[in-house]
């Protein structure tokens, strides 16, 4: 049976029940994060609040707290009977009547839910995404919200290309991240990821990154990219080497990749 | 009591369950369309099917016919004793393993909600949104998602301005639509809508006015708002009169109000 944690308790997925009138299900009103639990407790989970936090500023949403999170993923691990896994905590408003503007007192919907998994290292094909593109200047490509439809259509266009991921430009046709990865490039200057400014989520296995001077922002074109010595997505979750963009084949700078992996899966 | 059809029947709000799983709640993966009954019957329920069927090519989501809308629709206002009432129908993805990509076989959830309510018309004031603008280059601009944060955060923004809507320009700067409405402007070669290409959702309303040859199609800059005669919000719920763009006064063309509102009332 799977179980999930909503609201304060633990229950069975089957019997947990989402209210047809939260806003998370009707207008997508509501933020998420998606962590890694090694040994039953959350890596990185200050660096995920922080964004969490961040997120629900700008949808001026309340939030629940790091012991409140950490407390959930504890009870529900323990339940599960698993040590590491993968977790996503959705914070979405709860109940409200019709209408965009929300509820002035919103009781939000916490849900988390978890998953076996660990950390892993694969190899993947990208296309650069022709139907979406990052809007740099919205402040919801700033945060991690249930609003996830541009990501999806550009999974379903890469799917359709026989790829595992696509890649998004900005309105200005800089490289911004994937669906659900932030990019780093192996430049002659070094490894770069593409400055938030550029339309880029502010990942935390991206961030980990730039805190041990592994990799240093740069803007990047796509001519970038094909000019690179390794292309590489990361999240919380995963490394993906890119082995091949949009048919044409990338070299793998195995160095790199194993100097970002080992950075990657070294928990503080 | 509250009741909901979800899924083939009538329940009671309380006890309708939308699952934790359910990537309309996850992703806000799916579709929606708001709509007016009058007598008990939809109005314009085949414009409303053919917009909904255009998302669900976008989205490659399976929907709902048309007869177990209406069919749906009758269970419902007759349940809840409904006349004349605003029904919301929401086609979410149903559940889904996690990641971004589709199930291959997904089950739609379909839920339609009814609260009373009538065609109405009223005053507003609108302020232009310097949050959020239209991206005219995304698929999802076209179609009527669950993905509603713009909407929603540029709605915050009109009320911290006093306002009750906001307009929402494209990426390029023209005027495109509101946050839950077509917009209408008097102008000097009578009263015109943005084009769907400049980012304006084609509302249901605003095709009635169109194919009536109340109003025509016309690019609309900023500053053409401010030298207009009237300016109106319309969908398929109200028509509003903009009485007040960004603290500045406009005019009201009364005739055309009352021509307006008796296009948009009247029911074919």
């Amino acid at each position: 049976m799977t179980f999930v944690w909503l609201d304060g308790a633990v229950c069975a997925q089957d019997e947990a029940r989402i209210s047809p009138a939260d806003r998370g299900f009707t207008l997508g009103d509501g933020l998420f994060e998606t962590m890694r639990a090694v040994d039953g407790q959350i890596v990185n989970l200050p660096r995920h609040m922080a964004r969490l936090e961040a997120g629900g500023k700008v949808l001026d949403l309340p939030l629940p707290t790091a012991d409140t999170v950490r407390d959930a993923a504890q009870s529900l691990l323990t339940v599960c009977g698993l040590d590491d896994a993968v977790l996503r905590l959705s914070v979405a408003r709860g109940q409200g009547p019709r209408g965009v503007l929300p509820p002035t007192h919103a009781h939000p919907t916490v849900l988390l839910t978890a998953v076996p998994g660990a950390f892993s290292v694969s190899h993947v094909k990208v296309v650069t995404s022709r139907l979406i593109r990052r809007d740099e200047q919205s402040p919801l490509s700033y945060i991690k919200s249930l609003n996830y439809l541009p990501g999806i259509l550009a999974r379903q266009e890469a799917q359709r290309a026989g790829a595992q991921d696509a890649l998004l430009l900005n309105t200005q046709g800089r490289v911004a991240e994937s669906t659900i990865s932030n990019l780093l490039v192996a430049t002659q200057n070094g490894v770069v990821t593409p400055p938030v400014a550029d339309g880029a989520l502010a990942g935390t296995a991206r961030q980990i990154l730039l805190e041990r001077n592994l990799v240093r922002e740069a803007t990047l074109s796509p001519a970038d990219l094909h000019e690179a010595r390794g292309v590489w997505l990361v999240n919380s979750l995963s490394l993906r080497v890119v082995q091949m963009l949009d048919g044409h084949e990338l070299p793998e700078d195995a160095p790199t990749t194993s100097l970002l992996e080992r950075g990657l899966r070294q928990i503080e």
